[in-house]
């Protein structure tokens, strides 16, 4: 039996926008350690990796692994019908072809119970080594996402290039060209508006703006994003949720011959 | 000849919303009593009905009883030209075939006169009997909007089930099946925040969501609305307009049979 | 070499929101006056006239005068990309055939640089000789947006009547017709929210709805907009922008025989 209390229910509706747009349908696996998600997206570019933590619900009782195969538009459309201070209730008997969400508002005076039927998903779980990334860009999430968007408007790839000074982000299109550099900046009473760069050497890495796009519907699950980068590794986006674990995306850079296409 | 001047004229832009999608032409009644409809939807399924006595006018004058044919989007687009702090008049002289809309601005400075055309519509007024019903509940109207708009997301019909603790809102539909439970809840300090049972016998009734959702663009005209229901009877859906009258929605419920379509 | 530096950015890209649905493409003059714009709409109908004098910005270097031809839509693009509380600076090197915008953040730690091609745009400068008008009309500028917007949902056309006491807006269409009628009002404590008539002669005009709707995009430049009339000569809306310049719109009356559609 499986039953997940999260007094934040509002974290699990950002976290079903977050992944959304990527994927389709995945497979949620509960453990004893926590609720997590790892799924290719739909064109098999880009990978999501999702981590709520155990510790962070206010029940968790989880008495064996299960994987839950779930249809993720049809599960947004059932957590858009929890209030944003409801607390949310994940449930699932042993056997089960279902799972049931249930939606308590503060005062207790509405109580909601969705039930949807689960799938069978084929999916293979990869190891995601650590690794060593050669620079670490940490800024505000929001700065982040408005950058994705502008250089949208005139390119399909942005080149994110890292040097001591700050981080450049460019692309180039039939309209002209853009570069927006964010200067390294340790705000020290606003350390979530503080851009800080961790470098072992230059890169400048070259990826598709339609995947960073998609990567940036998780910027409501948290003030800053981090970007890790090394030229032989696919780029890690990752956002932390508070208390509970984090969202990363993965995305392998566009190859050299790629840049061709860039210049005006 | 025929002027009413209602010093809230935001209060008839909100009733035309809360009409015009179910209705496309209506009659007008204008008698000494007040200012009312009573119309069928177009596809003949609903019936709204619509009373705004002559006491909440600042001023009312009808020399004698008539009925002007108009066509709810017409009305609609020339009232969405009042400001929402404008006076309305209403003005018709005794057998012209207009009608014109008169908005003061609150400082006087502006005055827009809207002349309409008045068209011929046949129409029967059916005599509404005052009835028993067997369960009577009065919710916060916003609260009835938000379930109405939820359970569409996963199905085409509502069960609404009343007992002495609460009323229940079920839905079921290719992807699942919900439930909604509002607790019977007598807010003392915030009555409109309060859900009231009124409760004869246990009911439990089928109705079209797509029609509940017509009757909620209602909302913005009362904090509460009052579900009357009743097996031999249709539902009826009534939110007050304060100081005037009220504007009620007539539904008949869906048959046993029907009810079968929503098993999962 | 060309060097405008805009402290208030915001209002170039309102600049261009004022603009680019009348015009596509055009050039923009820079002289040690000012940077400057005279564009006829794609109809050839409308005249559009933009002046933002050197003063106003914080630095201004235009060694030889200047003829850019831009794409509006591709500009607007660009310039979207600026913060509203970004300082923009406009540059251009002699014989180069792009212009460069630069967008600085307030704290300075984002800096973005967005390069576009300039075109090759035919175009011949009116003069406009300075005229007397019949009629000059001041009044808010939303105040006059939102008469315009109303009146498009009854008719195309609208006849702008002045007498000593007031301005009148009307039109007609299927639905029936609408008069509005704005009252001279020398509010002294806010004198943006007065509404001024200077009047030689009454005038009775009659204008194309489109063309008065794509002025009003020009709204957000300035609190005030001043309607000139006359019935000789093309009417000009002009909307001021504080200590820079101007936007102005010139549309010429429609003839007399046009105001037969407007009878109902």
């Amino acid at each position: 039996m499986l039953e997940l209390r999260l007094v934040q229910g509002s974290l699990l509706k950002k976290v079903l926008e977050a992944i959304r747009e990527l994927v389709n349908d995945a497979n949620f696996d509960c453990s004893a350690t926590g609720f997590s998600l790892q799924a290719m997206d739909s064109s098999h570019v880009a990978l999501v990796a999702l981590l709520l933590r155990s510790e962070g619900f206010e029940h968790y009782r989880c008495d064996r692994n299960l994987s839950m195969g779930m249809n993720l538009n049809n599960m947004a459309k059932m957590l858009r019908c929890a209030g944003n201070d409801d607390i949310i209730t994940i449930k699932a008997d042993d056997g089960s072809d279902t799972v049931t969400f249930m939606f308590e508002s503060p005062n207790q005076d509405k109580i909601a119970d969705f039930e949807m039927k689960l799938m069978d998903i084929d999916s293979e779980h990869l190891g995601i080594p650590d690794a060593e990334y050669h620079a670490i860009v940490r800024m505000p999430s929001s700065e982040f996402a408005r950058i994705c968007k502008d250089l949208s408007s005139i390119g399909d790839t942005v080149v994110i290039s890292v040097t001591k000074e700050g981080v450049k982000f460019s692309t180039a299109g039939d309209i002209g060209t853009a570069n927006i550099v964010c200067r390294q900046n340790k705000t020290f009473d606003k350390p979530e508006e503080a851009t800080i760069i961790e470098m072992q050497e230059p890169v400048s890495l070259t990826f598709a703006l339609r995947y960073m796009n998609s990567f940036t519907k998780a910027t409501p699950l948290s003030e800053t994003v981090t970007i890790s980068l090394s030229s032989e590794l696919p780029v890690v986006v990752e956002y932390k949720i508070a208390d509970m674990g984090y969202i990363r995306y993965y995305l392998a850079p566009k190859i050299e011959e790629d840049e061709e296409d860039m210049k005006p």
